[in-house]
């Protein structure tokens, strides 16, 4: 496989030997983020080690280990300590607290990483061996989609690593498409690409530690999917392998050959089957990434330019609008990090006393290209953004944001082990809908969290639009929060989260726009897909999976 | 409803009062073809006339009939002759050549037309009874989506009109969306938005007697779908009544909450349920409309400009290359319609001299939108088109072919009552396999048509692209041929369509790209979708028409 799993961390983000750069100023950051979440002291919260942990006992027998190692091969079959640690969960808040705490409850008996021609031989004996398999990429899911379900009451529980199938099988120059095993990580992918002139240009956050099959069976989206799109978008064929045979969706341009299966298997986060394969739309590599900042007054100004750019169809690939909320806490942040000079302080002043005070929204506009559709394009956003009330700023804050969008995940372990949460979830809607379900959920959430704050103690509510389209976009908020007191985190979250949901679905918004269902999201689905839709949802998992044993919890 | 059944022809294309129009030289046009069909003399072929019909015996009885009155109101349950007649069949050859020669055995016992309120209850009723529905808008299915299927063994069929639901429901500016009752004709829906400035941007050649429900349930597409997208591309949302219920999907701009049910309402041609609302993307009312004409020396030659054209991503709103044979089909036809000037008769020459001759191929370009935007896109088209050997031949041609949009879907009438029969297929490929899919399609027509014509007498085929995509795009293909003797057309054309659909299959393109499944194409699904992918599709009709009653004997 392309990463050895041992050099990733087991219970937090990424690689061990990374970290987020708080850099010399740290010991101020902490000072600050402490006094803005009113708390005295930070709570150190160590996190349980591995070796501390207590993992299920295993319920599959050395028959059964023998039968898989017949097909994936003895190397391939896993069941150590750190590969059943290492794949019990995702990467949600909920996941890291429960693996701080210990709790592995979710871990699997074994791990098997099979090539893409042993996949379907797996699935056949788990479904008569009546064994649940949950499918795992990256593992970066934040809504509970690769975690072990001990209640499915199946005979035995495997998780199948998908990154030995990582190989390039064509790259059609002519067509601009490319077929892989869906099993490649992001860098690998765009390595493979890159070397022929090519990209797929879907460079989500978790770009470097997530898979091509996890972002289509998540529906993900990467930070410049206004060029390249989203996962259901790009996607133009697949081969999903289920308990009962392989399906193979076609790979044309367009088709009226009745329904398009290719947006059964976007979406089907493991629960219908593994995706073995993807053919995917490419673009010829930009020579020209062009990243800038914009200040608006407010936030309805940034939204107006934002509608405007997409409506206008100016071509961009990012736009990154943050909330007042958002946009105070990284000018703090990145002050705390970073004392600003004098020059900066008094242009600070300035726009403050121009009316970009409290209400100010900062708005990252990435373009990507050749140079010469670049500049037009660049020049019409100027334009656009200036009607709104908006000021340019120049490359420096979209280079600061463009060079730090790997990084920001790293932050959450230092949070956890001084004991404050930090989650996020995301939705979409309509254009004529986003303030209204903006407002309600940043009420909904703030509300829920502050019931759970002891006094003084404040949480940070922030969001931003990151998903722009003709018709609408998307919503992305984060909570940060001091975490409530141990044993009792998790009830915490769970208020915020339903609260969030509640508000989401209350108010015209999708339950999810790129992070899936998984076990999180589930208790919302019937309420926007309708009663119906969950039938529907059933037949088809029933057809494919009639045994249940694909990601049992998930998504259906 | 919108448009009376009366004013339009029970057994042919569109309105009584519309006709193609020869012009002053019909004759040298039908002389010309004549020879060019291998003719001495056409053979004269009149259609049945509506009294000679002998339409089957309804079996529905009268309780049936009272039931569906009382459900939408007596005068839109009819079971008058015009009616049934009306609505036997579609408008493909396969389905003229059996209403010219007086077979209406698809005829539905009754035809209501019922308000969107009323559709659930009509479809409650006939699932309790188990009555075969047919859902029908305009009627322009070509693949046999709207005849009944007398095999079915139903207790009766009723034809269910959607055209007096027709409302607009809701029209958010902000969103650039609309809410629309989806039996609403082409040119109602676009007057609507007009009104407001707007345009959905879906024109095919059926326009003027097609209805929105149509466009998505056969999954359209308008001959400016580079600018406005097929018909899955502009579906944001819809509501699909079904016998078990009412399924409605989500109307967001993108969403990860699990499979994506729009992408199955559209496809569902009638066989899940009745599509009864659908919202829509919209677009800003273009300011210009653009339609230019281009010569390529070679099909080679243009391929490359409109594979070009589109992975530039130059904005383009129709692309549309006619093959050799289409080039010079319509070339002569013109000819013989409006004898050339010396000029250009000399140019013509010239033209000739330079290679543009015998392989030479016409390419369409239209450009829609605001001016500034249209000259660049247009500027860029000249650059990639000459680059590709192209002549750019200004405004008359794309002008010519704009006028004449609708009109030539009134030509086949007149040459059916001359025993020249005109079918056409589509499909869509990826770019590398597309001149390898054209040559094998046109081969395995001509060699089928070939086998059925007398001494003499010659078939011709002809193909064009019309929609073009980054990764590949559709062939339409043309086929104009002498019907065999009387009573073995049907015959003569299965023949040809099968080796049609097989030579698709065979070599890699999709059995439609934009005229749906139907009966016609059906025996090819398995081939595409795979085993699984048809028992899937059972498994989804299943759940949403448990007792088959929809559209029996289409798609699935």
């Amino acid at each position: 496989m392309a990463l050895d799993r041992r050099t990733l961390r087991w219970n937090g983000w990424g690689s061990h030997d990374e970290a987020f750069e708080f850099g010399e100023h740290a010991d101020a950051v902490w000072a600050w983020l402490r006094a803005e979440l009113g708390l005295d002291a930070f709570n150190l919260r160590p996190a349980a080690t591995l070796d501390s942990l207590a993992l299920p006992e295993p319920t599959l027998d050395a028959d059964a280990r023998a039968a898989l190692e017949r097909i994936v091969g003895h190397q391939w079959v896993r069941g150590d300590r750190y590969e059943r640690a290492f794949h019990a969960r995702g990467q949600s808040y909920h996941d890291l607290l429960l693996l701080r705490a210990g709790d592995v409850a979710t871990a699997p008996d074994l791990v098997i990483y099979p090539r893409a021609e042993q996949v379907q031989a797996v699935l056949a004996w788990a479904d008569t061996a009546g064994v649940a398999v949950v499918p795992y990429g990256g593992g970066s899911s934040v809504v509970g989609g690769v975690s072990g379900d001990p209640a499915s009451g199946r005979e035995g529980l495997v998780t199948l690593d998908t990154t030995r199938m990582n190989r390039l099988l064509e790259l059609d120059e002519a067509s601009h498409t490319a077929t892989f095993e869906a099993g490649i990580y992001g860098p690998e992918l765009e390595e493979r690409l890159g070397a022929r002139g090519f990209t797929l240009g879907h460079y989500p956050q978790s770009f470097e530690f997530s898979t091509l099959g996890g972002w289509i069976a998540a529906r993900g989206a990467g930070q410049q999917s206004g060029r390249y799109g989203k996962a259901e978008h790009w996607l133009v064929g697949a081969k999903l392998a289920t308990p009962t045979g392989v399906l193979r969706t076609g790979s044309f341009p367009a088709s009226a050959a009745g329904p398009d299966f290719n947006h059964l298997v976007a979406g089907s986060e493991g629960a219908l089957g593994v995706i073995t394969e993807a053919t995917v739309k490419l673009h010829r590599a930009p020579s020209v990434h062009d990243y800038r900042g914009c200040l608006f007054p407010d936030f309805a100004h940034g939204l107006e330019a934002v509608r405007a750019l997409v409506q206008a169809e100016v071509p961009v690939a990012t736009v990154r609008l943050s909330d007042p909320s958002e946009t105070s806490f990284f000018a703090e942040f990145t002050r705390a990090r970073k004392p600003p000079s004098t020059t900066r302080r008094v242009a600070g002043k300035a726009l403050e006393a121009m009316g970009y005070a409290a209400q100010r929204c900062v708005l990252i506009v990435g373009h990507e290209g050749e140079r010469g559709a670049v500049e037009v394009a660049h020049a019409r956003t100027n334009a656009i953004v200036r009607r709104n009330r908006g000021i340019p700023l120049g490359r420096g804050a979209g280079q600061s944001w463009y060079s730090d969008r790997f990084a920001l995940p790293y932050i959450r372990d230092p949070l956890l082990d001084r004991g404050v949460a930090v989650d996020t979830l995301e939705t979409s809607t309509a254009w004529s809908n986003i303030r209204r379900l903006h407002k309600a959920v940043c009420e909904a959430i703030a509300s829920a969290a502050n019931e759970t704050l002891r006094g003084g103690e404040r949480a940070m509510v922030m969001a931003h639009v990151s998903h722009a389209y003709l018709d609408g976009a998307s919503l992305y908020f984060t909570i940060v929060f001091p975490q409530a007191g141990v044993g009792s985190e998790l009830r915490q979250w769970q208020g915020i989260k339903n609260a969030a949901c509640e508000a989401i679905i209350g108010h015209g918004g999708t339950i999810s726009h790129h992070h899936g269902v998984g076990s999180d999201h589930r208790p919302w689905l019937a309420a926007e897909k309708g009663e119906l839709g969950v039938r529907l949802l059933e037949a088809i998992k029933g057809e494919l999976d009639p045994k249940g044993i694909m990601n049992p919890g998930k998504l259906v």
